[in-house]
């Protein structure tokens, strides 16, 4: 994996594991068409009952080959007591205006029964678009250059509050690269040992079979944007998306 | 299956294999538990590109003894133009009297995309609640008596426009009882001819894996209550539902 | 005008001069485009207090002429009373499985202080995208054959109650067509007299201006899709859309 | 109680009983201060278990008495049976282009535990809002002149389903006239006998003390407008709100 | 008042007398029904302009008696400013980890024209939640073991800014308690003197009144899970709840 | 500009140039209704590509006296990195308990694909009404003394997130002063070079079209308040907004 090429597209999220359960599918399938794909993880993710911070580092970079990734980084904030701030803000736009993606990614959602760090780095990612942009600042972002984003797209965790009022809401077809999302979400042997890889696949599998089926598609994965899509030709938005017949609807 | 004896539930959806492809797991499962279920139609679905109403009837019929439902009955509206009005809720409650259920479950949603029959049925499901109790009235529903009914839970279509703004939503486990759920659809082959089956099997797993997976199931069903449930012992209400240790939570 | 030809897309809405102030610009763009559009008309509008159902039908034309539409029709259905059920569904059917569109666009939202019609237009339209597609059932639309249509879209009325919820919406780029919009506003002379015209011109170039400016377009038109968009290529998706750079921003 | 003057406000709502429960303050205060006021009932209530409907419409002009209503009018529509289109609509708008308000108050919201005509009510009274200023249609209204009603507010119906999405709420302070309130609903003796009478006041002051609450008042009553209210000076509008001091405020 | 003893429930919010206003029937219903109840405010609340820190203490050690509340704690933090944040996580997740409850109880909703605390108290109440099950931790937490927390439940304060989309509402019967609330409030007389009390008093049994009415319950208390609820008997769930005869609703 | 007079309002935002986009209008109509009025920028809003500290400062007491504003202050606090906390909290309150406004006006939203000022600027505003009035703690603010603050009312910023869910909207009509509105923003001349301006010009004026238009208003802003208002005469409310007649309605 290199380190200093431009890419299209940076996935960004707290833990290790985290991207690959969110947006592994998409991942690989931007990949295989050809994009060049970033992972920038937040922390390390530890402590965890089962793991360490060497093995997770290894099963991270492990499931970033699976997924193909060209780049993938660990930003080596702290697990557990991530809060916005500029000092995060400085730590994730560095990495943003070294790669100067076009397109950011980031989670959206309080998991009010699980990490408070899901939704602090929501804020982080959000501050940061604006902050790849900012001139006369590049001290702050180890001497980088501005790089303004076009977009902040969301993936919004499911079930998570606050996650809604978005301007539009797209779903990719992940049918094909299911099953190297799972793949690499066994890289994380630390964290899902056992019965509880098990659930979790069936968990993964049920959701991605769910959120694809909005759209007529075996697998898919949700994400959202936070204005909508603007088009010159309606109908080329429209047409792109392969509507199954009638006799392919789950419902009618 | 007799057809004059007292039920505790009584499930109403406007096409046979609405019922079984919505709330199959939960009917199966109350009935293994000792309940009395009704599943009354509102409409014979047809028709449809294949089938027609004798082969219908059969199929809804087929999937209610395999579900175990007490009951089933047809109300013989009309497909495909059902309109809420006084004479579909003359024709609902009736039945909702001569059975006298202590609580009654609808679909909820206006599915945009397909029969304008479930929003529909929806209306007139919320006002048969209603007119079930209604004094005074006998003549408009068979010469039954007025019954009240304690409850009205809605059965929510996924991703279906005007479903929200519940007072409580829970989940009902159906991993016991999922492969039933699956065998009742299964009985109408006239909709659901050779890839199309596969192809509804995957998304109704999914679905079932999705809702259920908000609680720590392997499948669920998600069902809404218009008010907050009521409650003398809050511990009580919580204590009965088993959650999932932190080894098992799908993410953490 | 031809009028049997098939199209592209059909807009729709209640009464002549709706489509035209909500849908407007984007109708003479596709057109411009290459692509076949139709306008459907459901009532002639009248009675009005300075029109008269001739001049309101000569105005339709000549602003459907203005647009460049290939296809206007009216349903004939009666103003003011306008009610969702099988008769105005079959009437707006027949004319969608004879042109065969691929979308077809409706009006979204109670305009609770105007017209009762445009919220019924809605619920009617919603139906007539099913009912386009059902087999076994020419009799009821002049004996034309079934028609899927891909995709059912809305134009949501500004600040209407009951519009939200959507899957995805997007905007058009309608600033080389918002002096073609406003010349086929200006049609209906009966309607827009003097000062009403000048009034109403000044909201629909502002109203234009906001919903474009969402999108970083000078002019546009905001519509809706119930789910959401499906994607094999997200970065295609958001690829086509030209973001403004940072300086060409309103705010920042 | 005269018939043919002009009003300066119109209450409806489908049953006697129903206008008295949710805004009896706020007509009793209108009337002191001196306004006009017109409460206008849909139905006669009737049947219900204890009520008949001579029983009925003498409790109806008795609670009008009672809170000092100019017009008390009922329209004879059909109780539980209420649904909205033209000939309800041009019932309740020849009553309105009579007495010429500007302001009408409809309630909102779906009781879908409860009657289905609240909510079919509710759609009536939009709809009546525009009829009544309807031109070239006299003969639909009694040949009545078009009349143009300023302002359509609602009385949202607490928990109901569907009552949200508004432009703006008020709260009327009804500390002066909530005994007024609970005298007129004493007047409905077959609808609320004995311990149905003391709970339903327990009620009516809980909900009075809790909306009222909300603006420091000790009971009030809340209603709401589908759009943002307009104003020249914002100041006048916050200045006439006498804002409670902090040692009168409920929490701080 | 032991101190170490295990706790079936323990409800927190940032300043004696939150929590006995908020969520003091509940409290006392508990612990009258035989659990092991704590309450944990997080500041002393002073100053105030009638307060002081001793004797805002002892009113909150005699409040928690009215209640019979087996363990009342506060954790010193500074009124006024509390943020959310790694240190008054490890507070109150070392208490947590102590006492080791089923259910933790936690305020929701952003007070935005009164203390900024009440929304700084959810967020660490919602991380909290997450970090009392921690493991190798326990150097943070006093040394104490890692204590998985079953339940989150919110208590959303009426009318806040953000208290909403939970998965499930519900209401505890608080008739039996109401009158031990209203004394444990009168144990701050540096808070409610005189007419404040009385002021008070009103708008805390109108609440009750209200949240109680929406279940047929003279008073109660609303509280709100971030999930819906999972059950496997659903009659069960709700044959728990007595539904109030017609004879007895506030409206029908 | 006088600086030590009463005022009756505050406007404030977190950059020189936010107040004068959003509530040019307002402050310039308020002035010449003959109210004193504040604009509080909280920052230099400094560095930016064309902009430096001195030169932006002029802009702002530049733009301040086109508009009328009796005082302009700015806190000082720095520009990118605004975080709620004591500290900010502490800086407006007290230039708040020196002009003891009775209303004070902030934005609302996050404004996700632009700066993470706007959302903490919103944050800081509503914990600062509250400590306007706090006592015992005249040191932390300049010793001032404690003053309580009638009305928090929002500026929502068009289509951000998280701005939603108010008590009550009002517009206030600026047809009079959008040309002075445009005038203060042309101060900004380091921030809105040539085209800059052109596009600006263009959207501020679309906006203010639109949000008046919703009202009957050639221009207007949009406002919004967290709670309803409360009345006493809710005929005058509604009285003092000038509905325009039917001819002069957008649509009808």
């Amino acid at each position: 994996m290199g380190k200093s090429t431009t890419l299209d597209i940076v996935f960004t999220a707290p833990h290790p594991d985290d991207l690959e359960i969110g947006s592994g599918g998409t991942i690989a399938s931007l990949v295989k068409q050809g994009y060049r794909v970033g992972m920038v993880h937040m922390t390390n993710g530890e402590p965890t009952p089962y793991g360490d911070p060497d093995t997770r580092m290894k099963e991270m970079r492990a499931a970033a080959d699976v997924l193909g990734a060209q780049v993938c980084e660990n930003l080596g904030l702290t697990n557990r007591v991530l809060m916005d701030g500029p000092e995060p803000r400085f730590a994730l736009a560095s990495v943003l205006r070294k790669y100067k993606p076009r397109v950011l990614v980031g989670i959206a959602g309080r998991t009010v029964a699980a990490s408070p760090d899901h939704y602090q780095a929501q804020l982080i990612t959000e501050a940061t678009r604006f902050y790849s942009q900012l001139t006369k600042w590049n001290e702050r972002f180890d001497d980088t250059e501005p790089h303004p984003i076009d977009h902040l797209v969301y993936r919004p965790i499911a079930r998570s509050a606050g996650a809604g009022g978005f301007g539009a809401q797209f779903v990719v077809d992940i049918t094909a690269t299911i099953d190297q999302k799972i793949e690499a979400i066994a890289c994380y042997k630390s964290q899902f040992p056992g019965e509880r890889f098990r659930r979790l696949e069936h968990y993964v599998r049920s959701l991605a079979g769910y959120e694809g089926g909005g759209c007529g598609y075996e697998y898919g994965e949700l994400f959202a944007l936070p204005r909508p899509i603007g088009v010159t030709d309606p109908l080329a938005l429209l047409g792109k998306w392969p509507v199954p017949s009638i006799v392919d609807r789950p419902r009618f």
